[in-house]
């Protein structure tokens, strides 16, 4: 392909993504294809000769796109979003142009000082205390690692390697590794499946510890964890810190939890993969409130913040402790520090290689605004808001516990089986999307609003098939709450999503 | 931004990246900038308020642009290329159009299935060996992992647990943390230095081996490093082979290896990063000769295949051990069985979260097809034969060792110093960009073609821009060797590489 059939088939992509995204309305958000589908449809070896380029642009039309889960649907409501819009394709179509790796700073120094100043730009925005930030004095700083997966994993690594540094200092004579098989790492057990295997990765026990009736995993649970480990002569090392859990969306009291963690030398990291966003506006924050505490800090801005996948911002008050722990070229410190404004970021990740990622999060800062950035949040709250009040005007339904954030968990009050049943039947359906998860015992259906698209309208839809599915299950009783659906405009006023976003 | 901005800055970002390759060889390939420069150039603070679109395009061009090392300009012959094409950037817009995360089969049925086509055609026109396929009866199969040094660890860590359980089952009592630490795993000195950053990572000591005169790892050197930790009471439990290493592109004997790693139960991985690509052509297979004794293979389609990075294929002959070592869920075996067809790729590696990024290995081999591939990997040998011939006319040059793949080493006769200075000085110079690596105790000049729009006359102006440089250094003899550049066309035929690709 040439610069001119380029310019070509390019333009022809950019008009079926945008093409795909007016109409993704018409499109059921679930697939309705048989595992294999496509193993069958598509030849067993590679094409010798060159297709035709139109022809690609056609095959993936009738052989991908059938195949697609729509995430970005407004109809899509399971896990939570990943982050996608216009402004970060941009910056992905500006990075794979230039085609560069950022191993170095020599290397494209573009590469690593635009990501300095986005990750400045961001934790700014997020409200971080200054000494996480790139340009504070000190050695902390902000990286985009590709998943939260691998903060978590980067951190207890990171973690580790201080620990078993600091006990040497104390005492050179003690067994490396007879001391490292000691340590032990905490989270609480309605932490992501990621952080369980962190551990499993990075070769510590990983404790999941018992949450409260609200989910979080409150400060006497990890005290009395300590001192049951110390007292097998295990050693705390790691604690992950859950801002919005994966199920309910519940938060870590990190006030509480931060100066035990303090006082025992256990490296405290939180993983605020969904809800970090929400630090952007400033109402948010007090559920962060102890955020000091933390050595380590991560949100993925490719889930709510409309950037692409990868792009999980992570920030540390000591990127020496990354440095230590990843450098196999053990460089002096001396360097490090005339390093410290431009970082070498390869030392502060696990692989070598870097692509362009801050150009996306350049582009959706630079082109939402801070401002547009914070709408977004909190029309996605507005909405999720709205949803629950519609659930709650139909007393066969429960919300609980209270909405967190965009999501909102519900049930019928008929009980689990029947709640699981709706929910099955709606996936059957394909019309929307959500999944389930466990609350105090009881199986509640998890509805998150997703995609940028949706509105109030794709709300109303949403509750209008939910209902209609419901009301197969369980006709509905004839009352005042019933209704809900014609009383909109009681309903008070709530954050208007632009369609046109 | 809405669909209709999209359509317009989206088709202006397109023409943008075409007219930057249409003029990349006016620019320098190193940049003109001093450490910090992006840093003053942009505000310390995101915007509030949204930005012209227009406007950030602008930006990308005047505060962006001067601060990148163009990898995709014919004159960077630094390290090994990165993959860029036309066709890779078609896959990615589809693939962040869509924004959809493969984390199950049903998130996206596409997503894991498309992966599974395309790591069978190119499997396959690698000619690896069909237990590796997905598409072979057995456990085996291929996934993208993000980097080869991704690949590296998740093979480690597979190898560890594979080797523990393994040990378990002779022996039920053994204390597992205790042998785990016994375990110990082998490279080559020559190996990349993310090998070395994987026993960091996974906690297991990484012996680098003296590789011999050839840079290769011979048999009896692995062999007595068995012996030798057995003694010890330590246990062998992971090999890194490596198919092209970093410095010189040699490689390591996999027939002559294979078999003691397999009477060893070493889990043997081959690192093929750069030089994997070049066995699509059958001319370069009997380089991985011995391949069946391999557990793994990997390589990067985003090194030499004109895939965008990342897109790093490795294939294992048995998926059940990274399930085994990943899956925190630890689903039962039987479920694994069904789903060996469509395999749930978040238990074979280390992140929860996975990118469509076969998209982009599905449109660059369907618009380059297997010859397209095949005839880039051809041209850019016999361009890097044209320039090695290019040096050995002029006496005051060695080329040593013999070229390798697209990598052509020479040094100046007259010692280390010299050699050195003339890379320093090109490198100042900024209009062309190659590093240095150490042969047989000599410094020498790697030069690498990298870019896919290098073509002959590219070759030419890069020897000529060093020549000069040499002239500085070294006055020339006139002699016969020195009019090498005048004499082309009694070089014999080389692949005439097309400009316009």
């Amino acid at each position: 392909m040439n610069s001119q059939e380029f310019r070509e088939i390019g333009k022809a992509t950019i008009d079926l993504i945008a093409d795909y995204h007016d109409n993704i309305r018409n499109r059921n958000v679930l697939p309705s294809v048989e595992p294999g589908y496509l193993l069958k449809l598509l030849p067993e070896d590679a094409p010798e000769e060159p297709e035709d380029h139109q022809n690609v642009l056609k095959d993936f039309c009738e052989t991908i796109m059938p195949g697609i889960t729509h995430w970005q649907s407004p109809q899509f409501h399971a896990y939570f979003p990943t982050g996608q819009s216009f402004a970060s394709m941009i910056g992905s179509i500006l990075s794979d142009g230039l085609g560069v790796i950022g191993i170095t700073w020599n290397a494209s120094p573009a590469c690593t000082e635009l990501e300095v100043v986005t990750m400045n730009w961001l934790g700014k925005l997020l409200g971080l205390p200054e000494e996480f930030l790139n340009c504070s004095e000190g050695p902390g700083g902000g990286i985009i690692q590709g998943s939260a997966s691998e903060a978590t994993l980067v951190c207890l690594l990171a973690a580790k390697d201080k620990k078993i540094r600091q006990l040497l200092e104390n005492d050179p004579t003690l067994d490396e590794d007879q001391t490292k098989n000691k340590f032990v790492a905490y989270t609480s057990d309605q932490c992501n499946s990621s952080v369980e295997k962190a551990g499993v990765l990075g070769s510590m026990k990983m404790r999941l510890l018992k949450s409260d009736n609200n989910g979080q995993l409150r400060a006497q649970t990890l005290k009395d964890a300590f001192e049951e480990d110390k007292a097998k002569g295990l050693i705390p090392c790691y604690f992950v810190a859950n801002l919005g859990t994966t199920g309910i969306c519940a938060f870590d009291l990190i006030y509480e939890i931060g100066p035990i963690c303090q006082e025992e030398g256990v490296w405290l990291h939180v993983d605020a993969a969904y809800a970090g966003a929400a630090f952007i506006c400033p109402e948010y924050r007090h559920l962060m409130k102890g955020i000091e505490y933390a050595d380590s800090f991560d949100m993925n801005a490719h889930k709510w913040l409309l950037v692409n996948f990868d792009c999980s911002a992570m920030w540390v008050k000591n990127s020496y402790d990354l440095i230590n722990a990843f450098d196999v070229q053990r460089i002096y410190l001396d360097d490090v520090k005339t390093a410290a404004k431009v970082p070498d970021y390869r030392h502060w990740q696990m692989p070598l290689g870097r692509r362009f990622r801050s150009l996306k999060l350049w582009t959706v800062i630079k082109m939402y605004g801070a401002e547009g950035l914070r709408k977004h949040i909190r029309d996605q709250i507005s909405l999720a808001q709205y949803f629950a009040k519609l659930v709650q005007r139909d007393e066969r339904f429960v919300v609980e516990p209270e909405p967190s954030m965009a999501l909102v968990c519900f049930r019928l009050v008929n009980g689990d089986k029947i709640t699981r049943d709706l929910l099955d039947n709606l996936t059957k359906k394909k019309e929307l999307f959500m999944v389930g998860c466990t609350y105090r015992e009881r199986f509640v259906i998890r509805f998150v609003i997703c995609s940028r698209f949706t509105n109030k309208e794709d709300v109303e839809t949403s509750w209008n098939i939910i209902k209609e599915e419901a009301d197969q299950l369980i006709p509905e009783k004839m009352n005042a709450k019933s209704h809900a659906i014609s009383a909109f405009d009681q309903l008070g006023t709530i954050g208007i999503y632009e369609k046109s976003k």
